[in-house]
């Protein structure tokens, strides 16, 4: 399928109200599993986009020994790709965000409007490893970020920064969860102040971390940002990354990186039990790939104002775990449904409410949850069975130890003693 | 003065409730301003104490080309003094928290049934410097916060860690503060969620994150922990530190490091004007370094429960900056009190009311800011002031700016070129 080619025709975006043609977005973390099509996505509608990338994210697949079901391309490749397949170029940066000469010289050179900023270790699992997967995560999103506020502050402070945060963020209060702010009235007397954080993994942690960090550098140097509270995303396929094979983008299943409603849909593929954690009663907001999407460029084109830090919450509807197993077990035909120990620490049953009208008051259409998807990511997954690794589906990282492992060889050779733990 | 030595009694604390004899407490930052008077009074106490410290304050000494207004002794030199005076032994530990493998050889060989945790950087104009440190501040308290977090739990877990954090992690809300978490009800439901934080400065923001990291070790891993929410310390003298000169601690007036009353005492000695920031109306809760000992003191005898993260807001008095400035000046005799631009991005005027009250139940009893020890802090600096380096009173890291210095050579040479900064 290599070099087939297929000419699409993209809207130019005029005049954002800046005065220029062209509006600049640099995508970072635009390898990944959402970086990549959001900056397709953003380029065919008619921005000048530049992705950056450290490959981190190719590189715990190499430390897990597993990979994406889907096969994907090198970003060269997918670059060249998009170039043959849309006439428009993607300039492409290498390099690292907790490097501060590589964040200031891409941000000088490329001189963007928008810094839409997915660069960051996504995983709760990956960051409950161990103690230096744990220190890992935390310097290297919030290094990233602060590197990432001094250059826009230092190289212009107009540039806006939208973030991609979590609804995790808030964990699961027995209030309504607002978006990012909530009225406190106490003693007689009242204030708009941050919605309380309850975060439930270092990685969790390491986005509230993000979120005043970058709240404060709006308030103390102007910058404007938008911070994203963004759900669990599930879906692989955009209207963008099915036009050539060289241009799609991960899917991952294996416990560590692979979401929730991904996971089950490919163990249903694989004819493997759902694997539902505790109750199942785990409530949170879902939103599909393509709503990821749209929402970042609705945040674009309706930028926050200077000094501005303001909050999204970026789902379109709220699913308890055990919901979305049976409909994907429906789906398949009737899978099997597991319980298993909750490798987390968190509430297996729980009130969830949560605000989400910010987007849709910007124009955000939703794609919901149907039947239509689910089958369509069924039969996607199970024509790459063949790239199956069965064993990564078994969730390894107990939340309560503080030394798990996440090699494929540890599971696989269960023989091994435990002093043997290979790297 | 050296070699004085001067016979003291301690009181042996008895069986604390574990079934040892001595209850060990690991004082980290045992070397800083307040850590090595809390390490002498645990120590005079009856605890088996141990100081851990990397000497970071005193390298910022050496950065800036200020020091101490009170010449202090090395820690080697401390510790055989407080043997010579007291015949009580203070093991003493150098190193780095960022660094793991300090960290758990220092919790694995010393075995604490405490530990206090004073190490981290705690100027907010520090961590205002430029990008630099901003990175430095916040990984350095970070990173050293989860190394401990992670030497505890897989070390021993019911080891209670009584954390120094800082009132400004709420910032200055319009509603009463209360100690850590507040009862939010909310479209009909009511839940205790943690307090709202809307720290000032990158330093204050680091203290929010290890507040956040704490509270889920302590739930994830069933870790106790208090965090003394500590307000800004005046005084220079304790009971232990004036027996022998060698036993004094850092007394700064530098506008980095020297907090706001020990400053304006020092502008009054040396006949300088007491500079305030914009109007003065800042309000911040304040404490006597005599009570900060005794509040670590209450905290380790009444640990937190497992799993428990459990916070103090840590101050005796609230006062605003204008306040201070006017009864110091008196104290002096009538030393000048000038306005100057407020260097940082701070409420000049604004509601302030703390609960403080979690101490008092446990039997803190206050010194309150009276004439008696502003006229001894003002002998004492005046005594001084021979080490006085006058350029280095006046505030030069802006909050606006993301690039300010911190040495003295630009102060005192204003003929060099921006260009030429030197490091």
């Amino acid at each position: 399928m290599q070099g087939k080619t297929e000419t699409v025709t993209y809207v130019k975006s005029g005049c954002h109200g800046n005065g220029r043609y062209q509006v600049r977005i640099l995508v970072l973390g635009g390898d990944g599993y959402l970086g990549w099509p959001t900056a397709l996505h953003l380029s065919r509608s008619g921005y000048d986009v530049g992705v950056a990338d450290n490959f981190a994210r190719r590189g715990y697949d190499l430390e897990m020994g597993v990979g994406s079901l889907v096969p994907i391309s090198s970003l060269h490749r997918r670059v060249e790709c998009w170039e043959d397949v849309s006439g428009r170029r993607i300039d492409m940066f290498i390099g690292d965000l907790t490097e501060e000469t590589f964040v200031y010289d891409l941000v000088g050179s490329f001189r963007p409007d928008a810094i839409v900023h997915f660069a960051e270790q996504r995983s709760a699992p990956y960051s409950m490893v161990d103690r230096k997967h744990a220190v890992y995560t935390q310097v290297n999103n919030v290094v990233g970020t602060l590197n990432l506020l001094y250059a826009i502050a230092e190289v212009d402070p107009s540039i806006h920064l939208v973030k991609l945060g979590t609804m995790g963020e808030y964990g699961t209060p027995n209030i309504d969860i607002e978006e990012g702010y909530i009225e406190i009235t106490h003693r007689g007397r009242t204030d708009v102040l941050p919605f309380p954080k309850q975060p439930g993994s270092i990685y969790h942690l390491s986005k509230v971390h993000d979120s005043h960090n970058i709240a404060f550098a709006c308030r103390a140097w102007g910058l404007r940002s938008t911070d994203l509270n963004q759900g669990v995303v599930y879906g692989q396929s955009t209207p963008e990354t099915t036009l050539h094979p060289d241009l799609a983008t991960r899917f991952d299943y294996d416990a560590v990186f692979g979401t929730v409603l991904n996971r089950f849909v490919i163990e249903a593929a694989a004819d493997e039990p759902l694997l539902v954690y505790g109750k199942g009663g785990q409530t949170r907001g879902f939103l599909d790939i393509r709503d990821t999407l749209a929402c970042v460029e609705l945040a674009v084109r309706h930028p926050a104002k200077a000094g501005e830090f303001r909050v999204f919450n970026q789902f379109t509807e709220s699913f308890s775990v055990m919901e979305l197993a049976q409909r994907v077990s429906i789906a398949a035909g009737g899978a099997t449904i597991v319980h298993i120990d909750d490798p987390r620490v968190e509430a297996e049953e729980h009130y969830y409410r949560a605000a989400h009208t910010k987007l849709l008051d910007l124009g955000l259409m939703p794609y919901l949850l149907g039947e239509e998807l689910l089958s369509d990511l069924l039969s996607m997954a199970r024509s790459h069975l063949d790239r199956l690794e069965r064993s990564a589906l078994e969730p390894k990282i107990q939340w309560r130890s503080t030394a798990s492992s996440i090699t494929r060889r540890q599971w696989t050779r269960p023989e091994h003693s435990p002093a043997e733990r290979p790297l």
